[in-house]
């Protein structure tokens, strides 16, 4: 065993990463290895490129068949997907909903385009994701449950939902948490947006959620550019999803009739294409990723202080972005072994800033996040593209 | 001359339109003629599909060069540009904004997505769009001109802004509505989604207002497949743009953070590259839809009791969406003469649903809408394709 410092992990990061003298391998980079070309121009040669076109059709279908829900939505990212989420199950002005402060700015940011409070939860070690215990308690004491709901006594306010995220791929414990919003009257928003290809016991992740939303941005395991979808059990609100995606116009010959505020959401065909084409790879995708992790659980065994991140045991993981978790003792060379890497072609980068750090958030309601304090100054994204396998 | 009935239209339009017999003549259909497979198969090649690269970049310096603007932020579609427009000139929940009645339904939306009032007002003949000198005696007889601003003594509200909108291409005139402008210190966006390659007094439109907008979803002039662009003269304002649409993140080499809350609003890399081989062609485009608007005006000089839509004398338009406009005698047949053309694989449309007459919008503030009600009544839309020149 080695003992933990920058330079070891450098050493064993390029020891296991092939690499020219000059280049920068970054976090990810999307592979098209598929029908990439000839789905895209088949949308050129044919004119289908935005609002309406065959590829939107069938990546939607798809997408859900491949996901196991009912329906799905494309939409132009992850960050419309969540803010139509939130729409679908009445979120409204003033209704709090609950998120992991450890999560990507669109999550706290969707529930603001709402008028809505987003309410600070911590996470576990185990899962990254929400801690269901810890949130059990902190509700009992804050909340009060009434026929309509759960009421927040400390702000007067409704607890309308909670809004999991399924973290750098790795799900939740998704049972505990239905047993939270069973008991606390919450409707369940999942973020897969990072999850695709990651399943919880079995079940693709986004099958929980009343609503959950994926993303395929260029950084994503699939991307389509810029893309993301709603995925749902729910006919009534899947079409409901459609029509406040496409500006809420009602279907007519030629009349031009809304009938609410709609948003103009929809993903153009021409992306929609590459989705497509991202989707057939998805598989082998997953295979490649797998096989990096695995060759990263194996090669920083050798290290001491630090653990490579491991899928909890209930859920396979996609392993979309991998993580090093420093020990306690060492959290403070994180940066160090940022800018080592960084200097040396590898890039690796911290976990978002916590949502209530941030300016914009830091004075809405939060529970005790100790647990996401620590985890954040000590992780750190390696390299995850899936052509590193080879 | 020929008087007007829908079997005349019909003919007028099937002998000028080469069409073979079960071929369905759409509005508005793209051309693909140019560099677009060249320029996308480069960001299927090298990887770059996403929220960077250089065609992104390109594309905002060809259209800020075309348009005569100083800088141009390319963003999703026209209505996330008409939304980050009213965030840019600080609109706030509350604020009134006058936007002429018959417009797209993204007009006003893009105002409620702020918590705004959308004011209805209405148009002249000439150009389709805000009749400023009805406008001016409008607010004389209604608002209060303080040190603030432009006092709504009948809502008890500021008026804070106005959006005229360059109906299917054609320009409005924007030098009464600047008068407007001053005299009741409004600020001015100009939502020009419709009318890239059109002409105000020589200047290209998008130069006058404060911020402006534009579109180039799939039946726009230009496509992208979904896009659009925010236009300005003002560097703070472009930077801001950028920052806001672009999640609000503060440059850093490894950290996120975020000053406010911000958008997922930037065009992928992969939309750009289409853009950038439209924007090529965009002279070759507005040649041939002008050779097909002359033909309509030659051809419907025959016809007594309806007009062709033609650009106003101030203004170069770039001929987006053709029109036909009936006398008011007229009026009554024009369903009939929809229900005519489109069966007989003529595409013809009435203009959009006016906005005060939507359901969401139909308690807000509005002018006698006389003359918009007028004109909705009478007006269709004609194939107006650039192909259809040949």
């Amino acid at each position: 065993m080695k003992s933990f410092n920058a330079q070891i992990v450098l050493e064993v990061l390029q020891s296991n990463l092939s690499k020219d003298s000059d280049e920068f391998i970054s976090l990810h980079e999307p592979l098209f290895a598929g029908n990439e070309w000839e789905y895209v121009k088949e949308c050129l040669d044919t004119g289908w490129v935005s609002s309406v076109g065959k590829f939107v059709d069938r990546f939607e279908n798809d997408l859900a068949k491949y996901t196991g829900v009912k329906r799905a939505i494309a939409v132009v990212n992850g960050t419309a997907a969540l803010h139509i989420c939130l729409k679908l199950i009445g979120i409204e002005i003033g209704d709090e909903v609950l998120i992991p402060t450890m999560t990507f700015v669109a999550t706290a940011n969707a529930v603001s385009y709402c008028g809505a409070i987003p309410h600070f939860v911590d996470i576990e070690e185990k899962t990254l994701g929400i801690d269901p215990h810890k949130l059990g308690n902190y509700l009992d004491s804050i909340a009060e449950i009434k026929p309509e709901g759960c009421w927040n006594r400390q702000t007067g306010r409704w607890i309308k939902a909670i809004i999991p995220v399924h973290t750098f791929g790795h799900p939740v414990d998704l049972d505990a948490l239905e047993e939270i919003c069973k008991h606390f009257k919450l409707t369940m928003i999942e973020d897969a947006a990072e999850s695709l290809g990651s399943f919880y016991k079995g079940e693709h992740t986004g099958n929980r959620g009343r609503v959950s939303a994926v993303s395929f941005n260029g950084n994503k395991i699939l991307t389509t550019g810029g893309g993301g979808a709603i995925l749902t059990q729910d006919d009534t609100l899947a079409n409901l999803a459609k029509h406040i995606t496409t500006t809420a116009k009602l279907p007519h010959k030629w009349a031009f009739n809304h009938d609410q505020v709609g948003y103009n959401y929809r993903m153009p065909n021409l992306n929609a294409a590459v989705g497509c084409a991202q989707l057939e790879q998805l598989p082998e995708l997953l295979i490649k990723k797998r096989k990096l992790a695995n060759k990263y659980t194996e090669v920083f065994q050798e290290v001491e202080g630090l653990k490579f991140f491991i899928e909890p045991d209930f859920a396979q993981s996609n392993y979309w972005l991998n993580i090093l978790l420093l020990d306690e003792d060492y959290a403070e060379q994180r940066d160090q072994l940022l800018e080592l890497t960084n200097q040396n072609g590898i890039m690796t980068r911290p976990v978002w800033t916590s949502m209530h750090q941030l300016p914009m958030f830091k004075d809405f309601p939060r529970m005790d996040l100790s647990m996401a304090e620590s985890l954040a100054a000590r992780m750190i994204n390696i390299p995850s593209s899936a052509k590193l396998s080879n």
